[in-house]
């Protein structure tokens, strides 16, 4: 079986009734551990606990960034009245402190079946391969270094913002995949959609640390993939608080997730 | 003092380390307590324990549907890095059950700023006393019993669909406030988001049980009233899952929260 890139950096061990893992370098925007990265190893936890095939809805609160190596995570399971799924919480914890607490939903999503959208679609986007791909740049914290792990091919004028033109909307969209054709599965997902430079970027404001408080998933779909077409608007931005929401569509034109992120506001560093 | 209704059902005593609340007979939609008031609970008791003035973000996964009678509340503060906000977990529990798990973040809101909408603004309504309000007709559970205890005064087309004349989109608008012209605070916002009658009925499917299984608000802006404005939509609706996307605005036109529940598609009975 070949060894993915991202099978490594999400494996986890049982150790008694915990979980450890190690959160790896490189998986990170300006030093701190991507948030979707950790949801995806708390998501593998998860399935391990509750013997799920899929996680269906995952809420987490980001309380520390987190730095890589160690982390522990323990899962409670929930007795709930449905039998279709099983709740659960899990906690992430490095040095003895919790980093993450999230909640999780998991089942068996649906193979097939129609999805009756209303005023949404898939994001207009030429065949992936005619776009450039992100990569890090160092010394400078853009694009990020988890882009190496992550492939993101945008349209050049989704990422305007990094000299000077950004197009002015608070909405991102492109494509990705993992860069060795890993096949997609729900426990990707949660990486997927926080790996995009932050929509509220293109409003032409403040590049700066826009520090996800909470980060809300829903998985529709197994991704077939090795594609994704992904969107990204923020709606409603203050001097305060910024909501993301973001769409991660499959070729044939499936939403596969949904989330929405609460974060602060970018602000000068 | 005056007492005002919600102030009653929402109630909460300190026993030991653990809140004890009443859940009323009567805020229920087909006999199952509703799930935003079981959550504004839920947030009187996180103010209480973090000693924050405003619920800033809420996520709740729903366990079972509890009844009214007895809930004991535990919250369990986070550490965190920043000072702005504090984190918490709240577990309900009725007889020794786990019913609902939250996650918190509460601070204080900002009490004006400038806030950026994009591709969004309030519903069109005429002013709320043109529009007739839901009352319960017992024995028939639509509209439900919740409606004596939250005024809701939607056009008469947003309720076709309970005299099958659905107006065909996956949305529903209108006005809310509380009967007894309590003023609004950010407590009482889990409850009108989810007050209203699901926007997935309008689409002219089945009518049925609508179960939450999870519910995410943002709150932004205490909210001045007494009338809030709320459009509901359910963009992504397939055999299995239905979300739902809340916004409730203030009269003159401020966004104060956001909400999305994922909810089980209605089936018939």
């Amino acid at each position: 079986m070949r060894a993915y890139d991202f099978d490594g950096a999400t494996a986890i061990d049982q150790v008694g009734d915990r979980w450890h893992a190690t959160i790896a370098e490189g998986w990170d925007m300006g030093g701190v551990p991507n948030g979707g990265y950790q949801l995806s190893i708390a998501s593998r936890a998860i399935l391990a606990v509750t013997g799920r095939r899929d996680v269906v809805a995952l809420s987490s609160s980001y309380l520390s960034p987190g730095h890589p190596g160690n982390v522990e995570i323990e899962v409670e399971v929930l007795p709930s009245r449905g039998k279709r799924h099983t709740a659960c919480t899990a906690t992430l914890r490095q040095d003895d402190t919790p980093t993450m607490v999230v909640q999780a939903i998991s089942g068996e999503l649906p193979d097939d079946g129609e999805q009756h959208l209303w005023e949404t679609s898939p994001p207009p986007l030429g065949p992936p391969e005619q776009y450039p791909r992100l990569l890090p740049r160092p010394p400078s914290t853009l694009p990020p270094r988890l882009a190496e792990h992550v492939e993101l091919r945008l349209p050049v004028e989704q990422v305007g913002f990094a000299f000077g033109k950004a197009h002015g909307a608070p909405t991102t969209i492109g494509w990705t995949k993992f860069p060795d054709d890993r096949p997609l599965d729900t426990l990707s997902l949660p990486l997927f959609v926080d790996a995009f430079p932050p929509a509220v970027f293109n409003t032409g404001g403040v590049i700066g640390w826009v520090p996800t408080l909470t980060l809300s998933i829903q998985i529709r779909r197994r991704p077939k993939g090795p594609w994704l077409s992904a969107s990204f608007r923020s709606r409603f931005i203050d001097e305060t608080y910024v909501e993301e929401d973001g769409e991660l569509w499959d070729t044939d034109g499936t939403l596969v997730a949904l989330s929405r992120q609460l974060a602060l506001a970018p602000r000068g560093s």
